[in-house]
């Protein structure tokens, strides 16, 4: 019998692109996306979770393909009054989107889990793929700029991340566990457990960052296989370069590798840094990681899939 | 010096029509409005203020003239997606009329008072007049029916006023107070009082219900008059008809006026009821009270005040 199902560690926009990718090349029902919570934030009075309702948009096919964020089609009657009425208008939430937010804050308030709240919203919105927070319980990513901490959001959106970034801090990942519905996932057998090419440091750490989170990849025993997040010395988009350089870093797929050293069995790079593979640590494949149509997506998810098929072989 | 300052006690669709009417009539700045919260509650998270919403869009011309509440203009992309969500839908919400609830909710949880937080949206709506909650003190209209309480927009909106309605109690109104906004509009000079054609049982009783307002009312000393709502044996809107049925009382201007005798000095009946002026307890007149358009209502404000001016005469 062979081992369909395929599990994946994903932060926002670059990430959802990837699972998308999967979902499209897999069987039905084979995908598990474990999504970073670390981005989530209370904004008036709403739980938001940018990363998880990404990766809910991305898979039901109603994402903003002009945005990289929220829903297609999408009205903005809400934000324009809000602004009249002298509200927080600095993250935008458009009329639609809005609903998946109060949703969600309802049934947090009424004592379900994300993870349960994300299940139903998946199904309601015909996913067929698994869409995991990585922990129902509060990590927030913290920015340490040289003014201090700021919230995610704040950096992110507000700031446009502008500040410089030091190091980021996870509080509360030291007392968060991963769901119920994560663990069991990754206890199951597995054909790949792939890291998206979202940002290292902002999206995948705080995943990382749960303690029992790396153990539990290390002793599935599916080959781990990273999708690089930068090519030709910058990343495709978001602050990934910038941040980069500011904790003095190379901006080289040897750099994401090391990151990820310790969890990882395989690295897929992308052809523009085919000569760039010194010093990377664990083996690697080469493939156009770009992921701009559906079909860009669709051949990196089978790359990273066919690269992992072979880290399994002996 | 003419005493200009006019107070209105409100209720919703009905009586927003009256402080249109004043608004439209009186020197800027003169109208007080003294608005039901009884029918306030929390929905999806959010604190919903149906009477002063209504007073708010009707005073600043943004009312809904098609549905009688909400904003005109409006849009419902909110609420189809949350019905695709599984959210509870009973109650809508507009897109633009949602900035409204939120903002207030926001800002409740800040610890700013509905007083404050009225007072600042009128502000921003450019309202001339001044919109006071009855109290900052939670107040819930509780529906009595042969099958129990009912909270009132289960009764009002989610189940169309179909119970019978035995009686009414205001929870909270106990331990209610008049808000600072209001005990200062009720000790400054009037030029008169008005109890505006609004439901009296639902919409006007919460309002009287609350320790020391009849005695604010009462110890102003300008004239105090209430307009009729019902004209001709029914009531123009909603469901006041049926609900005195259900009391057992005649729907007659003897009736409402019976229901406010100790507050009123004078009460406003409708051309078609002009032959039922027996048993009216207090002086009355006589007036077309039906307010379809603009003029309409300008003309029963106008009516109002004369009426009033006639009884501050010695």
């Amino acid at each position: 019998m062979t081992i369909e199902k395929v599990l994946c560690l994903s932060g926002g926009v670059g990430g959802a692109k990837l699972l998308l990718g999967l979902q499209r090349v897999l069987p039905r029902g084979s995908l598990a996306a474990v999504v970073n919570t670390g981005d989530d934030f209370d904004h008036l009075g709403l739980r938001i979770c940018p990363d998880v309702d990404t990766a809910l948009y991305t898979l039901s096919g109603l994402a903003n393909p002009q945005l990289g964020w929220g829903r297609r089609d999408e009205t903005w009657h809400f934000m324009e009054t809000l602004e009249v009425l002298g509200g927080d208008v600095w993250f935008r939430l458009g009329d639609a989107d809005l609903a998946l937010h109060v949703a969600r804050t309802q049934r947090l308030k009424q004592g379900q889990t994300l993870t349960e709240i994300t299940a139903e919203l998946a199904e309601r919105l015909a996913i067929p793929s698994a869409v995991l927070p990585m922990s129902d319980d509060p990590v927030a990513t913290m920015v340490v700029t040289p003014d201090g901490e700021l919230p995610f959001q704040d950096y992110f959106v507000r700031l446009h991340c502008e500040p410089v970034l030091r190091a980021c801090r996870f509080a509360g990942a030291d007392r968060a566990k991963p769901s119920a519905a994560v663990t069991a996932a990754l206890r199951q057998p597995l054909r790949a457990i792939l890291i998206a090419p979202s940002n290292p440091w902002l999206s995948i750490a705080p995943i990382l960052a749960i303690p029992g989170m790396r153990e539990l990849l290390r002793d599935n025993g599916a080959p781990v296989v990273a999708i690089t997040p930068v090519m030709g010395g910058s990343a495709v988009k978001g602050p990934t370069a910038k941040i980069m350089a500011e904790l003095n870093l190379a901006v080289t797929p040897a750099t994401v590798a090391a990151f990820y050293q310790g969890v990882i069995d395989g690295f897929l790079l992308d052809v523009r840094d085919a000569a760039s593979t010194n010093n990377l640590p664990v083996p690697h494949a080469v493939a156009d990681t770009l992921m701009t149509t559906d079909e860009d997506k669709e051949r990196v998810a089978l790359s990273a899939l066919a690269f992992a098929d072979e880290l399994r072989r002996p």
